[in-house]
């Protein structure tokens, strides 16, 4: 379009490529600072220490089989013909007394798991004996409490057994002083199994983030709750806080809050104190009612008082005026939230910065359901996984053929994100392009790209695509 | 082995496939009894209802952008050397009272998602306009509390429209009696989108399965606390209360019980009453102090007053006489615990059946570390996502290429699940077979399986693989 008729050219806003936008975010976000947590709070967390192992495990020799700890000397050439017929001596089981020595002919009967008593140096499974019965091969023992002879008598062994046979010797998991975990380790089942194995009953890690969700639109309406004129019911504060869980953040709904200036600000000064990060959505384009822009535009939420450079005290209690002296620059103030323009179908307007005494992020999304749900995946899981501390904090991308009956049409200078249903390397658009379809979205399980120079795609061409969930 | 000794020769049980005893658990585990949640407490849960959409979305034409509603011939031919100047009649935003219909020659300036005014049939970006700036282009405008002059005067459309343009049609989205969600639908964020939008604000489901953890063994100290002669650090409540929570249980760690068969008895009645699941760890083999298997052989968990056959009113209060000449026959008790031996290794030994009232399936597992997280990923999370109502309970399988120095050996007639890291169709052997090796366990990434009738496998075999996490 000319500019021939503007009387006052207006300056138009730089542009953004989706990457420029996230990249910004990423810069900005830090990992946020460990804690030590119980074991099972630490569940799916980065570790940020590196773990030694304490104690070798396992910390003593013991059986592998439930059978009878004996000295290999007194088995040699045992067979079911001519069997080896020892005393047994006492049992050797978890919670149990030590049992006696195993003299020459005597035995233990010994349970997995069972220190290798003194004395012996190799067990024979139970399989492998009488199991006390005078008779053949027995394929179990008696339960103790119902037959208390059973950690006496004799016992007859049918094979021989070869020095250490069906012992784990101390350390031949991990040895004392080795490197259990390393940092940077996420914590899954069996990370927790070691880390319980070898003793830690707590572990330093960084916490699952802490997300507060505010929908914004006086239009809206709680499910539930019958709609009025003109009114719609808040469906993204609930795919928001979901999605937030899904991508491991510890999330809160504040619910939706309608468009005047002052509550927003107030409602997002509240939530600060819970708040890792901040995702609002709505308000964040071109209109005269634009209440997240509005109200968030030049204000970084922080203390007056405390803004003041001269009050140094209040930020630093301790610090003199020698170290005044040695000019460590203070730390930088929240920047406030940025509107942006994005060059990105859906998704165009986005606002991100940071606000309050913590510097906490915000990220501002546009409020359409499919654009608010499509910037959360391309921006906001990226920045909740990069402050768990996740070093890859992407959704891998895959290459899929487009099978789609005709050619499809995509804005010149946008990247677009369509919905598609992905399987098997091929891709199947899923509804149109409108951010306001959420029915196709929820029948939807990727996005499909569409590269900002590219203006039609034909039936069967390669394209990128981001499986979700 | 002969038996030519054997007095009473003993009866050898019936060896269970790995596939036995799963089509066995999952014949036997059902579903969980659908209930009615909020919709975020139904995140990840399958839904039992075909969803209708109650109103069609949008519910009234709204505008997908930010402009000025206006009446197509009255911008007909309308340029920048030419614009047609309007008369801003009033704003159309959510929460306002319904602006004034648009007459000739008027305009209703309108905000993304409000309703379109009566008389207006199109809507014009307020870049096509010059926001009443009496300027160029505008690029947005002016929030309504800083210039409330801006809901008046005149406005100058540099762009004619077509029909309709910008405006999203009622029920563009869904229709009214559309199916939105099919039963069976596993609820996710985009589908819990759907839901709110269409008024839902809560949802019948099947629960999240409670998996109640119980692991046993008298060595078994806390960990964080010093080991004692003969003991070792509880992991496996850990590991298994970790990996349920990771198949979508609400997983309770009921902690470790010592090998007293009372006790153990004592705890699993307890925790009947919180558990659609009950796990143990340990205490299932051929030794003299098994305590599962001592405990729960031949106990079913029912009260024997209500066991009682001729005391049907304790089981059904309301059951008439007549009811019971219906003969509709008795729901199946408690089966009690079958305990049993896998051709499998590592897990050999394992228990399973229900007990109790209502049924409760109880998985047994063996107690090494190993073995009992890979019965865990074998057994009990088919059976989570059973109860939860999935109908693809099993993790997927590749294929890999074993990349390994030397031939892995593995038992003849057993198959094996040996640890190994996946990575992009190749997969490495990650420690030995010892179902004591936690700390390979915890450097894996998947499970290599090894036929029952492969008893060598040379580098380079293809092998299936079972990728975890």
């Amino acid at each position: 379009m000319s500019s021939t008729t503007t009387k006052t050219a207006p300056v138009r806003a730089r542009i953004w490529s989706v990457s420029e936008h996230l990249d910004d975010i990423l810069a900005t976000v830090r990992p946020l600072e460990p804690i030590e947590l119980q074991l099972l709070d630490a569940q799916g967390c980065v570790l940020v220490e590196d773990v030694a192992v304490p104690l070798s495990l396992p910390p003593f020799p013991n059986s592998s089989m439930d059978g009878y700890a004996v000295r290999t000397a007194d088995v040699t050439g045992a067979s079911e013909e001519s069997p080896a017929t020892l005393t047994v001596v006492g049992d050797a089981a978890a919670g149990l007394p030590a049992p006696p020595t195993v003299g020459q002919g005597q035995a233990v009967r010994i349970m997995t798991g069972a220190a290798l008593p003194e004395g012996a140096d190799a067990v024979v499974p139970v399989e492998w004996t009488d199991g006390g019965t005078g008779g053949g091969p027995a394929d179990r023992m008696t339960p103790h409490s119902a037959a208390p002879e059973g950690a006496g008598g004799q016992v007859r062994v049918f094979c021989p057994a070869t020095a250490r046979a069906h012992v784990r010797e101390a350390g031949s998991d991990v040895r004392a002083g080795d490197r259990a975990l390393d940092a940077g380790t996420v914590l899954g089942p069996p990370q927790l199994a070691l880390l319980a194995a070898i003793g830690r009953g707590t572990v330093r890690v960084r916490p699952r983030p802490r997300v507060v969700v505010i929908a914004t639109g006086s239009e809206l309406v709680q499910p539930g709750e019958p709609l009025g004129p003109g009114q719609i019911h808040d469906s993204n504060s609930f795919a928001l806080t979901a999605a937030a869980r899904d991508a491991g953040a510890i999330a809160f709904r504040a619910g939706a809050v309608g468009d005047d200036a002052e509550t927003f600000r107030a409602t997002v000064e509240d939530q600060l104190i819970r708040a890792d990060l901040i995702v609002t959505s709505g308000g964040v384009s071109v209109g005269a009612y634009d209440v997240v822009k509005e109200a968030l535009s030049g204000w970084t939420g922080e203390d007056p008082a405390v803004d003041d450079p001269g009050d140094a005290t209040a930020e630093e209690p301790g610090r003199s005026e020698a170290a005044d002296e040695a000019a460590v620059p203070a730390a930088p103030g929240a920047t406030g939230v940025d509107f942006r323009t994005l060059a990105m179908q859906p998704g165009k307007p986005q606002g991100f910065g940071t606000i309050g005494r913590e510097r906490t992020p915000v990220l501002a999304l546009p409020g359409n359901p499919v654009s608010a749900y499509v910037s959360f995946e391309l921006f906001v899981r990226p920045a909740i996984r990069a402050l768990a501390g996740l070093t890859d904090p992407h959704r891998p991308t895959v290459r899929a053929r487009l099978s789609t009956d005709k050619a499809l049409t995509s804005p010149d200078g946008r990247r677009q994100y369509l919905r598609g249903a992905y399987r098997d390397g091929t891709v199947v658009p899923v509804g149109g392009a409108g951010s306001h379809l959420v029915a196709a979205l929820a029948r939807a399980d990727a996005l499909i790209v569409v590269p900002e120079d590219t203006t039609s795609l034909e039936p069967g061409t390669e394209v990128d695509v981001i499986p979700l969930g």
